[in-house]
C-alpha cells in the first residue's frame, strides 16, 4: 500500500491545484474509521487519470443506505466517463462507478426496507468504486442467498437494461429474432440468456472472433465483428430481424434500421463507437451528436419501423423511474431463482488493478462482466505493471497539446 | 342516372386520351351483368377529378374473394391520394378506396375459408369504391351477425390501426396516458374506445371545437385544436404522456416527442398537415419529406424515448403482415362481441355524393367515419349541388399554372 500512499499525495496535490473551489480531500483525517479507499478520477483522459486514494467515508442521508462494498461492476460507460466522452460529464475529481454489491452498514433517517447486515446490490450515481457507498434506498435491492457478491455486481445494470429493452421498449415474443452487438459483453450475455426464456427466439450475435469459442452456445448465429454483418444476417433471414440492440451507434444505426422487419424496433443503448481514443475528448460527444445520422419520421411511417433510445442510468437518476426498475428487478430475481438466468463474470480485479481491468475492456478481452473486488489484493505482477507499461489510453509521456489532433485506434466495446 | 351516363362518356374519353398505353374501359360492354358502377379518379387534384362511371366488373383470381359491396369507408388518406400527396401515387385512372363491406358473390380458385353469401369486410389495395371488388382472401374477414354493413366499413381500418398502435407498437397498460390528435375522427374514436378497455388510462384528445359536444364523453381531457395543446397537457400532466398518436406530422412531431414521458412512444401514422390545399401537389410529398424535423438517435438515448411510424396499408400491401392483422382483427371482433367497442358512423353517402363526403372531411365536419353506401340513392338536392357549387378543392375555373404557387387553407383531418 506504500505505493498507493505516494500516489494519493501526488493526486491530491493535483486536484487542489486545478480545482481551487473544491474542498481539499481528507487525506490527513484523524481516524482510520472515517476513511476509505476509493478509485478517483482526477481528470478526463487516459488510464493515468485513475488513482486509488483515501477519502472521507460518506454517511447516509435521509432515505439513504450505507453499504460496505464487496464488489463493483465495470462498464464500458466507465471508460467513456474517464475520457469525458459523455453528455454532461461530471465535475472532477470524482469516484467513478454506477453499481456495486455489499452489506448494509447503516441506514439514514426515514430509510425503510433495509436492516444492518442485509446483503444488497445497488445503483449509484457515481461513487461506486469505493469501500463504502451511500445511495438512496430506491436504488438498493436485496440479493438472493444463492447469489455471490461478484454475481450481484454483474447483475444489476446488465440484466435490468437487457430486460427493459427486450420487454419494456421492444415487445419480445415467441418466434422473434434479435440482433445484438457486443454479444460477449455483459449486456450481450444478459440479452442472450433472457432471449432463451422465450420460446423459439433467434439471436444473431456479433462479437470479436477471440470470444466465439466461449459464447457460441449462447446465441443462434454468431458473426465476427469484422465481417459485413448486414449481408450475413440477410443471407440467413432475408426479411430482417425484429429487434436490433446497438451499443455502438455511428454507421450501425442506419444498418440496424435497414435490417429491421416491419414493426421491428431498433434500440440505441450506447455509443461506444463515439470514443475515438483521444485522451482529451471533451468535444467528442458534441461531435458525435452532429455526425450520427438523423432519422426521418416519415421514413419510419413508410417502413413501419420503430427507433428507440435507452439509457438505464438516465432512467434511474434523471427520469425518476426507480419504481419501474424495482418491478423489473423483482421479475429478474424470480428468473434467477428459477435458474433461468445467471450473470457471467469475466474476471475479478482489485481496486488497484482498475487500469488493467479497463485495458481488458479496451482490448475486447472480456466475456461477461469485469468486477472490481474490493477485498482482493492486487496481483503482484500486475500491480507493478500498472505503473511501468504504457498501454493504449496511457499517454503520460506525450505533450497534451498533441492529443486532440491525434487519431488512434478506437476503443471498441 | 342519365347524368352519370353523360359523365361516364366524358370521363372515359379523357382517360383514353391521356393514357394511350392503357386498355380502353369497357363502357360498351355486351351485358349489364359485366358492368358495375365505380368512383373513378381521373387525375390528381380537386374534387372535380372524381366521377362515378361504369367499369368492367372484375372476376376473382386465384386466392381472391369477389364481394358485392354494400358500404365503403372514406379516409383522410383518400383525399391525399386524390391530390397525389402520397409517396408512390398510383397510376391513373384508378378507383380509390381501401376498405369495404359486403357479401361474397364468388371465390377464385384456391380460395379457402369463404362461401358465397358470407357477410364480410375487407381491405383492398385501391378499388374499394365500386359495386364489386375482388381482393385476396388474406384481407377478408367475416362480419359478426350484429354488425351492420356501414359499421363494418367503419371498423376495419380505424380499429385495426388504433389497436396495433396502442398494443403492438406501443404497449398500452393500466395507468398510462395517451394523446390523440383528430380525436373526433374515425381513428381517434377507435383509440378512445380501445383506451377505455384498459383500466385507468387517461386520454388527451384534440379536436375542432364544433365536435366537442359530441365527443366529450369519449376522452378524459379535450382540447381545441387552435389552442397550445402542449401547454394545456403540461398543466394537467407536467411529466407528459406515455403515448402520442399523430396523424398530422409537421411541427407536431417535435411537440409530440417533447411531451413524451421517459419510455414513452410517439407514433406517426399520417401526415395530413402535408396537404397544402393545392390541387396539383405532385411534389408536396417530396417537399414534406425534407421539411419534417429529423430525429437524432442520441437524443432518444438521452431521453429514453421511442419514435415509431405506422402505416396499416403498407403493412398489409407492402410488408405482408396479413397474418398479424388477422390475429388483431380476431381480438377486435371479440371486443365487439363483448360490446366494448362499436364503430362510430358519421354519415352515409351515395357513390355519387363522394365529393360532398370528401368536402365534409375537408371541413372537419365529421364525428366518426364517413361511409359510402353503395345502395343509397343520392339525395336530390346534394346531387344537383355537386356539379353546381364550387367548393374548396374544386378549381375547375382556375388556370392550372397558378395552382402551384398558391397557398390555400390546408385540409385538416
Amino acid at each position: 500500500m506504500a505505493k498507493e500512499g505516494a500516489d494519493m499525495t501526488e493526486e491530491t496535490q493535483f486536484m487542489i491545484d486545478t480545482n481551487p473551489g473544491k474542498e481539499p480531500e481528507h487525506v490527513e483525517s484523524s481516524g482510520d474509521a472515517k476513511e476509505m479507499r476509493a478509485v478517483v478520477l482526477a481528470g478526463f483522459g487516459g488510464l493515468n487519470k485513475l488513482r486509488v486514494t483515501k477519502k472521507a467515508m460518506p454517511e447516509p442521508q435521509d432515505g439513504e443506505v450505507k453499504i460496505r462494498v464487496k464488489a463493483c461492476g465495470l462498464n464500458f460507460l466507465d471508460l467513456m466517463v474517464r475520457q469525458g466522452s459523455i453528455d454532461n460529464p461530471p465535475k472532477l475529481p470524482i469516484v467513478p462507478g454506477f453499481e456495486c454489491s455489499g452489506i448494509v452498514e447503516s441506514v439514514g433517517e426515514n430509510t425503510a426496507g433495509f436492516e444492518i447486515g442485509d446483503r444488497v446490490m445497488a445503483f449509484v450515481n457515481y461513487n461506486a468504486w469505493a469501500e463504502v457507498v451511500c445511495t438512496p434506498a430506491d436504488f438498493v435491492y436485496k440479493m438472493p442467498e444463492e447469489m455471490s457478491f461478484a454475481e450481484a455486481a454483474a447483475f444489476s445494470l446488465n440484466f435490468v437494461a437487457a430486460y427493459m429493452m427486450l420487454f419494456e421498449v421492444a415487445n419480445l415474443r415467441e418466434g422473434m429474432s434479435v440482433l445484438v452487438h457486443s454479444a460477449g459483453g455483459g449486456v450481450g450475455q444478459a440479452v442472450a440468456q433472457l432471449c432463451s426464456t422465450v420460446p423459439n427466439v433467434t439471436v444473431f450475435g456479433i462479437a470479436s472472433c477471440s470470444k466465439h469459442a466461449a459464447i457460441r452456445d449462447s446465441v443462434t448465429h454468431l458473426f465476427d465483428r469484422n465481417v459485413d454483418y448486414m449481408q450475413e444476417v440477410q443471407k440467413i433471414s432475408p426479411e430482417g430481424v425484429d429487434i436490433v440492440l446497438d451499443c455502438l451507434c455511428g454507421e450501425n444505426t442506419a444498418k440496424g434500421l435497414t435490417l429491421l422487419r416491419p414493426l421491428g424496433t431498433y434500440i440505441l443503448y450506447g455509443a461506444s463507437n463515439m470514443v475515438t481514443g483521444e485522451t482529451k475528448s471533451f468535444f467528442s460527444f458534441a461531435k458525435s451528436w452532429w455526425q450520427v445520422e438523423k432519422v426521418n419520421p416519415i421514413k419510419l411511417y413508410e417502413e413501419n419501423k420503430v427507433i428507440a433510445g435507452f439509457s438505464l442510468l438516465n432512467l434511474l437518476f434523471k427520469h425518476g423511474k426507480c419504481n419501474l426498475v424495482k418491478s423489473v428487478m423483482d421479475k429478474l430475481l424470480c428468473l434467477f431463482d428459477q435458474k433461468k438466468i445467471k450473470p457471467v463474470v469475466d474476471s475479478l480485479w482489485a481496486l488497484e488493478e482498475v487500469k488493467e481491468a479497463m485495458q481488458r475492456i479496451h482490448d475486447r478481452g472480456n466475456v461477461g462482466k469485469l468486477i472490481l473486488d474490493v477485498e482482493k489484493s492486487p496481483t503482484p505482477l500486475m500491480a507493478s505493471d500498472s505503473t511501468e507499461t504504457s498501454e493504449a489510453g496511457e499517454e503520460e509521456e506525450e505533450p497534451e497539446g498533441d492529443n486532440d489532433s491525434k487519431e488512434r485506434m478506437p476503443f471498441i466495446h
